[in-house]
């Protein structure tokens, strides 16, 4: 147990990452300071969000150094123990990276008992991707009895475990997935109520007929045409937590539009509005407003059109900014102004 | 009073409209029936909605008829009623469309007070407009003091009052027009911090120069490149409410990418999610999902690849697909497993 194998990022890739951007290196395992612990790995958790890591664009977190060990989460066993918190044997789960053995500080290390779940199940449907499933879906997407629930990458750790948790809370669940095996699997296996091939089928027609009463809720893996199709089904009120973007993660060029990735990183929300929504809450907007304006505290300046006969001209100029504040077309007298 | 001008949609526009899309006529003025009102036009209202009335896309509300009266919001004098609720000479706000004189029913009418507010107000500052900007911001954007509020079409009906409730509230207001004299209105007459003319200016130089601390709200009108840009200068927990996407309201072709009407006429919601936000649930988390899997009413697979050697190319492979169920290396042995 004197060699420790580790797995080291060599480059940046553009675009799609290769084998050449890793290498691969054996080196002796440092000895352990006070309070830290010396792991021997036996599962190292793979996820797309490691693409990230491995990139110079602005992401959640700061990329691995060129030269580092690769980062990600890992299921160990405790071999050696400079903290009274640990003993030897014991199993962990933390982020040792990719190396066969890892030392690491006692608080970021959290003890399993292999008695109540598998030990493997921390890296996945009781770690880190079943709580982006639970909360992705239950936090932000609020799924309700009897509503749909689409996602994609749906037979992978995050996906088969939204599909699940939204049957499990009474929803129609709709996976997306790459083939007809997947399809299958998060059909018959998971009990989702379908499918979707996306390489095989076509997205808006399978969407149309999977989802007859419209999407609730989109739990976005990919953002792109996936999303895209998706937005074309969606229901009033819709909810669509975006937990990932794999469409572009290997992209050399962004695709045109709204690059979506600073909604994630930033956990920021975009969120449609119509006025006759709060039709119901007009007098409180009318209580504020009266009063600002007595108070001084609000201006406003209107772009005042003559007679009815120039109002497709005034309106076509609304959309070359022709007009400097609200635009309306004085019909008649106003008997208010002498 | 016998005739009654009325501006008819003699075709849907393809692309931006032109006033051949118009035509103005000339008739009598229908009797009225029981219960009601007979309204002389004061002030017809032109907003930017009435585009998407306009067209056979989808929107929000059926388009207007071929042939029809143009839809609008009218500030008028009642000439004659036959509702109890309404007498002659009071001025009323409602939606009679573009035609000098309109029948209306009580339950669409609002009486406006000359005294309190000029009437016109009821179509702008007091009317639809200021109460998007109101409930848009307040609603969705949620500003708190200290924060920076964005806005596109800031010298408009909606964006004018949307940097003013901002600055009532404490935040620091930006605004975004369309050229140097608005620009001057907005921060001058408005008070808004600064302004930015998109014509002249780099949006995303001079959005980072505006918004040193970021942007914490941005009530978009606009969509398109604007809204790209902000999204670049986004703080975390951001919030945009969608107002309007003026951009693409006149296209041809929709842009690529995602089409955000949707998310607008389906008042839905997009928002970026992390786990690590989480962590302080994971009990929660930890509960619920184990004794979803005790119960069987959860499954799972995982896709278990041998050694660290083979970490990159399975890795690589997660981009692919190739991946079936949660991915992960056994690195080591594993002593829970016979």
């Amino acid at each position: 147990m004197s060699v420790n194998q580790q797995i080291l990022l060599k480059s940046y890739p553009i675009g799609a990452p290769t084998e050449n951007d890793f290498s691969l290196v054996e080196t002796a395992i440092p000895e352990l300071n006070a309070g830290e612990v010396l792991n021997r790995t036996i599962y190292l958790s793979l996820d797309p969000y490691m693409r990230g890591r491995i990139s110079n664009r602005e992401s959640y977190a700061t990329p691995v150094a060129l030269g580092s060990v690769m980062v990600g989460s890992t299921v160990s066993q405790v071999v050696k123990s400079n903290n009274p918190k640990f003993s030897e044997g014991e199993f962990v789960v933390g982020s040792d990276g990719w190396e066969s053995y890892g030392i690491a500080k006692a608080e970021n290390l959290r003890k399993l008992d292999p008695k109540q779940l598998p030990i493997s199940t921390a890296l996945g449907i009781a770690g880190m991707p079943g709580m982006t499933a639970y909360f992705a879906l239950l936090d932000i997407g609020k799924p309700q009895p009897g509503e749909t629930v689409v996602v994609s990458a749906a037979s992978g750790a995050v996906g088969a475990i939204v599909g699940q948790i939204a049957k499990i809370k009474g929803c129609r669940a709709i996976g997306i997935v790459g083939s007809d095996e997947k399809c299958a699997y998060v059909v018959d296996e998971l009990g989702f109520d379908a499918c979707i091939n996306r390489r095989t089928q076509n997205l808006n027609t399978a969407l149309k007929a999977a989802c007859p009463d419209g999407i609730d809720v989109y739990v976005d893996h990919t953002a792109g045409p996936i999303l895209e199709a998706v937005l074309q089904q969606i229901n009033l009120g819709a909810r669509i937590p975006l937990v990932g973007l794999i469409s572009q993660y290997n992209a050399k060029t962004l695709p045109p539009g709204p690059n979506l990735m600073p909604l994630l990183i930033k956990r920021a929300l975009i969120k449609g509005f119509l006025v006759g929504d709060y039709l119901g809450r007009q007098a409180e907007f009318i209580h504020d407003i009266s009063q600002w304006l007595h108070a001084g505290k609000l201006k406003y300046k209107e772009d005042v059109v003559n007679r009815l006969e120039n109002a497709p001209h005034a309106f076509l100029g609304l959309f070359q900014g022709d007009n400097f504040g609200k635009l309306i077309v004085r019909v008649g007298d106003d008997p208010t102004k002498n």
